[in-house]
């Protein structure tokens, strides 16, 4: 994050120039997520939810947003000092902060507060596929075809708490999480090696999935799906409101056009869910 | 957990039956884990956690308990459908569970259910002090004091998520965490080198303390307290039952006798809620 505060605003506006400043920061460069170029793999989260920003001021010329890199664990704090007083009393590091790689992209209400109506994350593990069509066989003795799947993908559940606790007072909960990479995949296939051995990556193998440790964040349900509206369940005598994260999985990479898609969905679902507290005239 | 299948139960039964079970589990030693030996720093959060079954045993002879070293991803999941059919409907590894270190006790209901009262976690990191203790530098130049923390802690959200979820139909929340090394430090203080120079540990350093990567999973309550039984509070226009982790952080071990007493009045506390549910006879 080069250094940047947490909780500073990168861009802020709204209509044509919001698309212009995000235009400038991007590389002057045209916005093409949503066309042609989209299908490109090469750019980041961070440059996707940008250019979902810039779609959102030209579709909502009315309304101002703002896209940040981090949320300060004293702003979380604070909120939920202001929800009960026995909540967001700890804090050991002042500066704390989370960080969630595509950024927190908020609009600004009627009533002058800012919503978080995106939140974006990407995350890569399992290089199976590249290693098997390069050739390259795996383990201590060089003599396996796969790497036995690490645990560090876990820590997604962090992120996706903090945003949580920080929404707890919202109807909605729109958490995008991109998980790509052979401990993502979500049917079985064939690799075939540069010496024409075929070699099968089973979808359902515990040594490579790792779908099961992040589902805790959606409740198992139903994956590549858009949850940002939340519901409500019943459970024995009690009733809750869930805050279910959106989960996107596939061994392949996301390209930035399908990312694009699936963000600008839940941005409006936000909006949606917010209607009745924003400007909601000429739109 | 050596090739042991998802949710086996290891052990169970009520009273002195069960009491002498754990015993002979133990090696047939004498349960001193209350008493004068309890200092000792050597015993797993396993052991600790048969030695409070044992005398949850004792405490309440008309009750029946069980300990268990997993739950199974497809369990929760099927508790998660019970509430609501648009849960718990992911699975890609049929045997995946979860695995708490210090285990998952349970009571047996008066409705013929296994109720959770106690689960409990231990965990370690940040070797800082043992290091200047032992006058060894750390980093890649072995010319630091301190080793900058890693993020592995934050893998702790994923079981604790994992148990809210299987819990929502509870009032309470028996999940302990014990959270011990220099990266758990709670106060600032010194450390004396083998050479003489005294290094100053800084609790609130963000190179060091990792705390605040943890306590998402408490709403940021104070730590070191039980938080068992769920509080409700009201955000914005919605109320929430909070299940809050009982965190127990500090740099030094948490010793065998220490963690005993929490965890026995944490499944106390889970025993009073319950309490309506229970065989309330003879108690």
């Amino acid at each position: 994050m080069g250094g940047r505060m947490a909780g500073e605003v990168e861009l802020k506006g709204k209509g044509q120039a919001l698309r212009m400043s995000v235009q400038q920061q991007l590389g002057g460069g045209p916005l093409s997520i949503f066309g042609a170029a989209a299908q490109k793999h090469d750019l980041s989260i961070r440059e996707v939810t940008a250019g979902v920003l810039a779609e959102l001021a030209v579709e909502f010329p009315n309304l101002e947003f703002r896209q940040r890199t981090s949320v300060g664990k004293s702003e979380i704090n604070a909120k939920l000092r202001g929800f009960d007083e026995r909540l967001g009393k700890t804090l050991f590091v002042e500066r704390a902060s989370i960080q969630p790689d595509g950024g927190i992209t908020e609009v600004l209400d009627r009533h002058g507060q800012w919503r978080i109506v995106l939140v974006g994350e990407s995350k890569h593990q399992g290089n199976d596929v590249e290693k098997i069509l390069a050739g390259i066989m795996q383990g201590k003795n060089k003599d396996q075809d796969f790497m036995a799947a690490g645990n560090a993908i876990e820590r997604m559940h962090k992120n996706v708490l903090e945003l949580r606790n920080y929404m707890l007072d919202e109807k909605h909960f729109p958490y995008v999480v991109f998980l790509q990479g052979s401990n993502f995949a979500i049917e079985s296939f064939n690799v075939v090696r540069p010496d024409g051995r075929v070699v099968h990556v089973a979808h359902n193998s515990g040594l490579l999935n790792r779908i099961d440790r992040v589902t805790a964040s959606n409740l198992s349900r139903d994956i590549n799906l858009n949850y940002c509206e939340n519901i409500t369940i019943k459970a024995g005598h009690i009733d809750h409101m869930c805050q279910i994260a959106s989960l996107y999985c596939k061994h392949e990479p996301w390209s930035a056009g399908e990312m694009a898609v699936v963000m600008l969905e839940v941005a409006k679902t936000s909006l949606a869910v917010l209607d009745g507290d924003l400007k909601s005239v000429e739109r």
